[in-house]
Formats: C-alpha cells, structure tokens, sequence
C-alpha cells in the first residue's frame, strides 16, 4: 500500500521568523518528508489558523439595489426558470471570497426576479431559506400546498425539506431577496436536494390574503392545539410588515415615554421567532428587523458570526469594519465576522434595517461572543 | 460611490447545457454586469452547491503510523518547542483538501512529538481539542494548573479557553494524536486565542496517577456537589483505558449471554460523555471507541459529516467510500460526509478503532442524517 | 431519646381480606409496636395508595355563575378590600375535599369582585396566578408598575413573585375569576409572600388600552431584542380575546376549507402560551380556550390531573365523569383526575369554554398520560 | 339542576381580627350561602395558606434503627409476603401528618424485609422508588428481567413503570430501606399500577454480582451506543458503594492537598444521577450521600421541599428545624420544607449521611429556594 502517486498539493516553505525552526538543509529534508506523506506542521500554520481573534476572509462590501434590479430585470427578459437551474436567483459574490457565490462564508444572499405569470419549479432541500421582500407584490410562494403572499415588508422563512414553488400571479415582474445556509451547508457538506413537480397545480395558484400557517400560527401568544410541535424551524411561514412595524413603533414610542424598550436610545429592535419555541426561525439564520430613529446613533457592537443586511426604509451612513458607506432603500451590505458595526439614521427619517445573520450556528455550539467596542 | 476598482473575482462562462440559457450575445453582456458587481446567478452553481446528496470535496485517505512516527521523530531532533509555534504537532493534510492541514473539511487531526524533559508552552484558544495515546507514557498535560496523566488508551478531552501546557516527565519521547476543531472553527470564522506562561511552574509538575477532574468527575454515575455544571464541555480530563475497555468487554460479554448490547453481532461501541450532561464531551466532537470481534464484519453505514479514526489494536480491512485498506495499530484514516464505511476485524484478534468526528455540529442543528447502507 | 409522649396519631386494625395477614394476637401485637413507633405497613393501604388508576378525592362539580355573582356582589356591600385579606376573593370548595377551598387537588379558583373605585392592595407571591374575565370591564391590574385592562374575554396571567395590585376605575362593579396554584404549593409546601404597598401611586393609576407587555410581546412571532428571555413563566400580561376569537374562528373555516386545523371535527382550541418558549404560561397552570361548532360534540378523553372549566359563551351539555350537566355563560365546573369528560355544543351557537389545568407539573415530571376514551 | 343535596362539608366562622371583616349578621348570613354553594372566602384562609415562608405541616422527626429492624422481624414472623400485600414494607409516619403512611408531604420511606428464600412478586407502578441498603445482603432485585445484587452502601433506584420482584437468595433475613414518592403521587393523583407474575422464572433467580445495567452504565463517562436514551429516569440500577465511597474520600483527600472539593470544610458530598443526562436519578427524587469530617459541622441551610436521612455509617448531632438529635447508624429522620438544618460528626469517626428529597420537582417547576442560614 503505498500514498498517491498524484503529486502531493502539500508545499511547504521553509522561513525564518519567530516561532519557526531554522531553515537548514534537515529541515527542507523534514518537509520533503510532509509533502510525500501528505502532513503539514501546526507551527507554520498557527498565525492564520489560530488567530487572537476571527480574522475574516470576507470583506465589508455594498449593492446597490438599482444595480440588482437593472441585472435581475435583463436575466428576466433573457433567462427563462425552469427545472435545472430551478430559480432566477443571482447571489451575491464576496469580493474576498474568490469569485464564489458566498455573501459571507456561512452565507447567501441573492436577488431572485419572477416574470408576470411565470412559476418557479417544485424542489426542496435541506438548505434553509426565506425570502424578504423590500418592494413590490404579486408572487405567492407555495410551501407544502400553502400558498403564502409576499408583499413589501414581508419575512418569509422556509425550513429545510419542505417543497415549495413561486407564482407569479400579477401584471408586474417582482424581485425579492432570498437568504440560504448554502456556503455553511457546502463547506460542513451535508445537503439534501429533491426536485418536484415541474408546475404546481392550478388549484394550488390561489391567491389568498393569509397562508394557512398564519391562520394557525400568527395570532400572539396562541398555539393551535391541533398542530405538532416544531423543535427545528418555524412553523410559520409569512412575518407581516404591519406587525413588524408596530412592533417597532411601540418600542420607540415606550422609550418616548420613559420606559426601557430599546437596545439602546433610539435603536429599537425585533427578532424573528418560532412561535413554538420562541427562538429563532431557522436553526442556522437569525432574523431581525431594526428601525433607527432619525438622526440616532446605534451602539458599535461586534460579534462572532457575519450578517447580511438591507436598507428597508430610510437612509443612513454605515461603518462596517474599516468601511463607511451612505445607504439607501434597497441596499444591501455584509459585515464580517468580529467587525465592528455601527449606523447613523439621517436626518429626515427613520432607518428601518433587515439584517440576518448565522447567530444561530455558534449559539447553538457555545461559541458565540459579543462586545460593544468604544 | 463606486464598486472595487480591483478586478472582481468573479468568473462567468456562458455554456450550453440542461437547465442553462443559451449562450447568446446576450447573456455574455449579462454574465459582463454580473461580473462588475460581484454577482454570481444560481444557475449555473446549482449542481455544485445544492447537490442530491453530499459529495465530499475531502477523499478517503489513510495514513501509515509507522511512517507518522518517523516524521515526528525526526522533527524532534530539529524542531524546537516554544512560544510562536507553540507544539510540535504535525497534521494530516486531505489529499483533495488542497495542501493545506485539515484532516477533513471541519476536523483537524495530528501526530504530536514531545521530546525527554520538554514543555509545550501555555496557551488558550477556543477551538476544542482532544488527545489519544495509541501508545506511550511520560507526559502529562497541565489543565488549569491540574497535572493529567497520559497513557496509552487514554482519551483526553479540552474545552475551549482552558489554559494548557504539556510536560514530559520521562526519559523517552512521546507521541500521541490531537484531535481540534480548527478547520471548522477557521472557516467559520470564530476562533480566539490567547498565550500564557512560557514554561508552567515547577509546582505544577507534577505526575499524579489521577488529575484532580478525575478524583472529581470520574466515578460512576455521581456527581460532586461542590462542582458547578459543565453544560458546554465536559469536566473531566481523562477517560482511562482500563475503563474504556472493560465496558467494551462486558458488551461482547452481554452479547455472548444472549442479552442486546452490541450495534450489530460482534459490534461493541461506546461513546465518551460529559459527566454533567451525558451529551458528547465537546460541542463539536463527539468521540467513541469500537471494539470489533475477530472476524466479525460492522454494518455499512452512511451519515452526514466526517470522521477521522485511528486503529487502537489488532487490525482489520476498512471500507471507506470507494477506498479500501488494511490497517494496523496506530493507522490513521478519514471518512468523508455521506461515504459508506464498514470494516472487518482480522481473523486473530479483536479489532479496537478509536473515531472521532463532527456529528454534533450537525445534531445541534437538526442536519444529521445516516443510513444503513444495503 | 424516646419518641413522642403525645398520643400516637397511627391507628392500625388488623382485618381479614385479600392479601392481608391474619388477624390473630401476635398481629394485634406488631400492629401496637406499629402505632408507637410511628409505623404504618403498606399492605393495609396499598389499595388506596396504589390503584390502578388514579381514582380522584374530587368530585366533578358545578358552580353557576349567576349564584356566584350574587354573593360575590353581597360580599362587595359588606366585607372591605384591604391589607390581611387582600383580595375580595371567593373559592370554589369541591365537594369532595373536606370544605377546603380547593377546587381540585392542586388548583384554585375564584370569583373575585372590585367596587367602582377601590383598590386591592399590592403584594407579590410565588404562586402562580391568572385572571380570566368572562364579563365587565374597568379594572386594571398594575403588575410591578405596568398597568393592565382587563375586559371581556381577556386572559391575563400572572407568574409567580411580581407585584401586583388592582384597581377599578369604573362606575361599575367587576367580577373576574382567578386561578392559581395554591392548594398544590400549599401541599407541596414551597411558597413565600410579600406585602407591598397599601395603595398603588396615583401616577400607576393609568387605564392604557395596552399594557406596556403587550406593547413589548404581543406581536405575533416578533420577540423584543431589549428583553430578557423568560423562561419559567410568560412575559406578557395579557392575551385579548380579538386575538383569542380569530384564532379559533380561523381554525373552523380552515376546518370547512378541508384542511386539518381542529382537534376533531368541530373542535377548535388554542393553548395560552410564553411567546419567548411557546410553552405554557405559567409552570404549573396550563390554560386554552376551547370553541364547539354549535351541536358538535367532542371526543371523550381523560388524562391524568385536573382542570377547572369556564362556559365562556354558548350553551352546551357536559359530560365530566359520571355527571351531566347543562351549562351557559360564566358556569364554572371541574374535572378531577382521569375522569372521562366531553361536550356538546348547544344547536344555536357555538359553545366558547374557557379551560385551566395543572399539566405542566405532569408533563415536567414525565407523568402525563391521555387518551381517548371510546 | 341543584347542588348536592348531601349537607356541604363547608364550614365558615366569622371571627373579629385583623384583616377579617366585621361579623355581622350581614356577615353571617352571607358564609350561609357561601357553605351553601360550597364556597370559602380567601381572607379568612390566607395566613394558612399562603405564609411568608413554607411552614410545614410535617414535623422533623427520627426513628432508631434497632426498633425499626425489631419490628421489621417481628412482621417476618408472622406476615407473609404475596399478591395483594405486595411488599413486607412498614412505612414511617410523620407525626404531624394524621397518621398516614408519608414521611413528609412528598416523600414515602420505609423498611423492607424479607426472609431466606422469600419472593417478593413482580409488579409495576408508576410511582418511583429507590431501594438503599444501610446493611445485610443476599437479596437480588429483578428488574424487566436483570437479577440487581443488594448490598450495604448500594443505592438502587428504580424509574416507574419497570416490573420488579425482589428475591432472597441467602440464608439469613434482609432488610432496606425503600423511598418512593407515594405521597406526592397519590395528593397529584397520577398513579397507575399493574401486576404482574406471582413468581419470577427460576431462570431469573440468578445472583449475579453486576446486572446486566451496570455492565452497560457503570463505566465512568461512557455511554453504550446500543442503549436508547433515557431522558426522563436513570438506565443504571446499582450504584455501588465502593465507587461511592471513594468519590467522598477523593473530595476530602482534595481538600487535604489545598483544592476546592468540598461544599464547606470537612464536608463531602455526591449526587446519584442519570447516566444519559447528568441530571436526577428519577424525576422526583433526588438522592445524595453526604460525608462529615469527623468533628466537623455542616453549614446551617434550609430549602424548599422535604427530606429524609438515614445514617450510614459514624455517629453525630443533628440539628433539623427546633429539634436536636444524636444519630448513629441506621437512624432515619425527616427534614420538613424550609427548615433549618445542619450536623455534626462525631469526634471519633466520620459520619455517612445518605439523603434523599423532593428537590427534582421544585426545579422542574421553577419553585426551588435554598439560603445558608446564619
């Protein structure tokens, strides 16, 4: 039995530094000696591979909504859905991330564009999504048999294996954001697909102002009795605008009346959760939405974990690790893991901000950590 | 506002194929847009990202100890121990993991060499870590400023953020595996890091028969009430052979009285638990010794993940994926997510394999799935 | 040391029977022995301690509404509301448990009753507390300064240890019942009480439509990020009964559209939970709200614990055990322990029962069990 | 539809003082028609049923082995073991509790004897119990089938719901101590039983020194993978008193060299738990064995729930509630809810305390307190 006999992709250097053995011409032997048998050592690796602190590989980097929907609007007209490639979704690409379709290393994050009286096919996978809608009406997602309007301000989860398919029932095209787990799923390998029916049922094309999961499940405090508990995702599958925003109203208009309700003045903040367990809606993707009052300043805060965001509403000047852009309505930005990240509100409004992140992931590992930095 | 002026990372060809739109003039301006602002569609990544079932990008491969020792014998005549490169450890580099030193996509797996009267430096970081002596005796690894013993057999867990140092006490070398979550950790971006005492007091250097975790965790069913819970990572620093392989024992036993104790005939398996919790000892690393009757064949088996093993006594012939080989004491091999595994003890004696792998990443987030293959 | 010179309470008399030793001298003898140690055998009452099934002290019962409120308005013309008494509150007394006012082993219920403009002063205690108002409106409860509406059809519990008071700022009496955990923390002995202000301050004398809890978590699947997790007991005080009727209105017209949302046809129900665990409000007390198609019947079943049950509106025949009786508006009845127990709704209306247990304790401690009776 | 005909068995009086209202004949006639409508007010209740701090209705109290161990004979003599009696077990009666069979409030204890060659025969019940032997041997205990060896210092729990017979292999009389929560499950009313063989086979009368339990549990740190879980009570039969009494000596060794070990000076202490989870043994009852540095004193502490000990071995003085004892080995006692309690050994020797209480359900249900008491 002998090792490959394809050339070892182990290359090892010998340098001089701190921590490094001398260079001489038995250590060039000893590292022969690891590249024929396929071994790498700790001590030429530790500074990358065990830093003081998560190093990203990603970098801080902003899209322009105008931008995505111009291009998502062209594939509309030259791309057709269908069964392979299955959705017009087109993701965005981390400039520090080698080309590959990762918002973030754990993270996707895509436009998807629906022409007027196109479906997308029936698939499921173990993926776990949902869908974001910063603008427009019209699409209905059909999960399970359910179908489930989106409309502007609507969080939409899916939890993975469930199948599911988009109409577009109106007149207009419409784009909307998809996140995935896809990058964490890819890189820890362990993904499911199946695919469905190449149309849904025209009886399935309904088009009804509440889903049967929000008929069940979207009354505050309530649980149906007749429905099976759901440790892993959420059962429910549309997190309306309305309630979203009132949420959000009554912590700013509590802190206006003297009563702790913000994360900190004029930050106001809800989490998306499971109903039937109150954490969040998907094992790997947390959730939010954060309105910032006009001319208010959030705390710079970092933590273990990256986060994609969109502007909902509003506009304001990110920091985002050594960045600093003005944003606006549609926009969309990533912030690395430990990168510190702080938004100012403009002046004239308040800054509503859709963030979701991978929380989730080191929480349930033990390996989260948070500061609010000076 | 501008995007990079670097050139984007992203790469777009246009190419005919099920499910993709045809290369027109068209799309090729398209791909040119998405390129510019770093987008990538789905349609063309599906196959890879979201395929049927996990493909590993890692390749079953197996690792001579002989060899193993040889390396890290002669890295002990010219590689120093010391603060920088902090151990002498050297790694096992997946052949289709591109050179660098990752056992498998999320495990890190290496051969460690300390040399008569050497200390390996105090550090701290949270990736968690584990050590396995397939054979040796001397060394003693100081926890927290508790001196444990390692032995042959022995399996010896450690959290994340636990100060550490190694000592050898004796008048040989010693070799012993480490197992870490570094190549999860690194990609997940989470890691932290922090250097203590260049050489751990002599006080400290001790050469207890049993560590202080032990005298306090390691009794049967019992808990000191002195000690606080440990929900994260167990409390107990050292799982003795002499107990490891009397359960094993009395499983066959059990099975040889007609009484279920064994996964399948001949099959006898037992996992290392936290005390406080029963769960695995590590959030991200679950450990387990099989012992496999003389001749006896496991089921073959398939799950979601990777593991790494190593061959404690008597040898066998491993099936793992499309790979199979003959193993003996000390070999070292790797399992890739989804690839079917099953292994058959030699005729003359009874096989021990000491596993370890990433399952409980995938538990904690409801994405662990296995089968038994037919 | 002796034991006590007090008589011994222990009373044994030696009988013949199934598995009782015979009654001869020497067993007269032991049994004397017995009483003056302080001893009681366990064949003497295996049958009673032990049964096969549990076989309830309690009785089913009815109470009617209207004769309740008859005398608790009685109550309100001559006995105060003040420190000592605390609360102008009047238990059921099964009556099967000795004139105790224990409406079951474990729960208590009460009518309580507020004059236009009094106030029932604060305190705070560890048992765990609800109001349910089936009509009237005007008072507020001010739980640790957040004052709160209570109104037809509300459900507002109340977890252990915070302070609370009540005030009416009515022109009109008010009834309520409230349920609590008393006779199973007065059994179990493990509760503590505190006295707090005489009178609430002015300033907490507010009437806001909304309390700030609900303001906070009353938004379905939206969690506040400025609040602690709570996990032994609901944060929300207040679960209104707009939200309470949709949800089982929903349920039904799911039921017609052919789709599963209901217990059995015709019976819808929702369970009153903690939206930061979607478990049940209170550790100890699990309350629903049952609606019955009008002239739909329920199953029967029974299950282990008790319940207090609310005609919230409608009419309906009742079978609990081996009692029927015909209930409406406000009527007030008990389910002891394993006693089967269904209903039928009256032909003009749907029947709205309101429906508290103690559950929890069951299932917490692994000793629940239910089924349906045929 | 009237209430019971049978006179109510309620009972008001009113009497002038603090916080009652004025006993008028408006008063009078108003308790008539609460008596009437089986009604009780909560003021003239509240001192008893909601006091500042638990006041138990149970009394501490101690029974000597010797006369326990007398009488246990005598009935060996004269009272045969069989179906309907079921068990030989002469259970001890709180003083204060009206002569019933309970401990405490929760808790049942009594001494099992049985006699050379005896069966005891083979049943199941929901309620859980422990066996726990101060001294003597020779009786196995027969659970689903696997033969549990009895010996001094071995704890033996036994989850609800698992068939058991006990069974003298020797040639002298054997006596134990049994601990349930009978009292708890007969006030909560969920109790199911079920009888089973009237003999075991001949073939189950084995006298094996390790069950069949203990060879796949009792390993430290390890965990069969064959076995299911076992979330709610403990897989594992025995706990022998070699591994318990080394734990203890290991924690006072601790301290000896310098280490944190012990719950205050001198005083060592270990809990019984589920293998599987690292939690209690069973979900009511909690059981521990305490060692007392000889000379030493405990600290002074009271908790929610009851207890009851029983002296192990050594001799010491006991300080529960306002009573004041001196124990040796055998003695048992009872602690009620929130009563002070500490100990001192004897000068001569250490003193082993074993211990078991409530305390799983107060923490199941959030409803746990403890303080050091000064």
């Amino acid at each position: 039995m002998t090792v490959d006999v394809t050339p070892s992709p182990v290359r090892l250097k010998a340098v001089a530094g701190p921590g490094q053995p001398e260079p001489t011409p038995e250590l060039q032997e000893l590292y022969r000696g690891f590249e024929q048998e396929l071994l790498v050592p700790l001590w030429t690796e530790i500074g990358d591979l065990m830093p003081l602190h998560p190093k990203s590989k990603a970098a801080p980097h902003l899209w322009h909504w105008d931008r995505l929907k111009e291009l998502a609007a062209q594939a509309g007209r030259i791309v057709p859905v269908g069964r392979g490639g299955e959705r017009r979704a087109i993701a965005l690409a981390n400039p520090s991330l080698g080309g590959r379709p990762f918002a973030t290393p754990t993270l996707w994050a895509a436009i998807q564009y629906l022409m007027p009286g196109e479906d997308a096919p029936e698939h499921r996978h173990t993926q776990h999504a949902f869908r974001f809608v910063v603008e427009g009406e019209g699409v209905w997602t059909v999960v399970n048999g359910d179908a489930v309007r989106m409309s502007r301000g609507d969080f939409l989860p899916q939890a993975g294996w469930n199948w599911h398919a988009h109409h577009n029932a109106a007149t207009e095209p419409m784009a909307w954001i998809d996140g995935l787990d896809i990058p964490f799923s890819y890189y820890t390998e362990s993904q499911f697909f199946e695919v469905g029916r190449e149309r849904i049922g025209d009886a399935e094309k309904t088009t009804p102002e509440r889903s049967r999961s929000e008929r069940l499940w979207a009354h505050p405090g309530l649980r149906p009795l007749s429905q099976p508990d759901a440790p892993s995702a959420t059962p429910l599958l549309a997190y309306r605008w309305a309630d979203t925003d009132r949420a959000l109203a009554d912590q700013l208009a509590l802190e206006d009346e003297g009563h702790a309700a913000t994360l900190s003045p004029g930050h106001a903040a809800v989490r998306f959760t499971n109903p039937s367990t109150g954490r969040d809606v998907l094992p790997t993707i947390r959730a939010e939405m954060h309105r910032v009052r006009a001319g208010a300043r959030t705390l710079s805060r970092r933590e273990v974990g990256s986060s994609v965001f969109q502007v909902f509403d509003g506009t304001g000047r990110v920091s985002a690790g050594d960045r600093n852009w003005d944003v606006s309505r549609g926009d969309l930005f990533v912030l690395p893991s430990w990168a510190p990240f702080s938004v100012q509100a403009g002046a004239a409004a308040n800054l509503d901000l859709f963030r979701f992140s991978d929380t989730p992931i080191f929480e349930a590992l033990h390996a989260h950590r948070s500061e609010v930095a000076e």
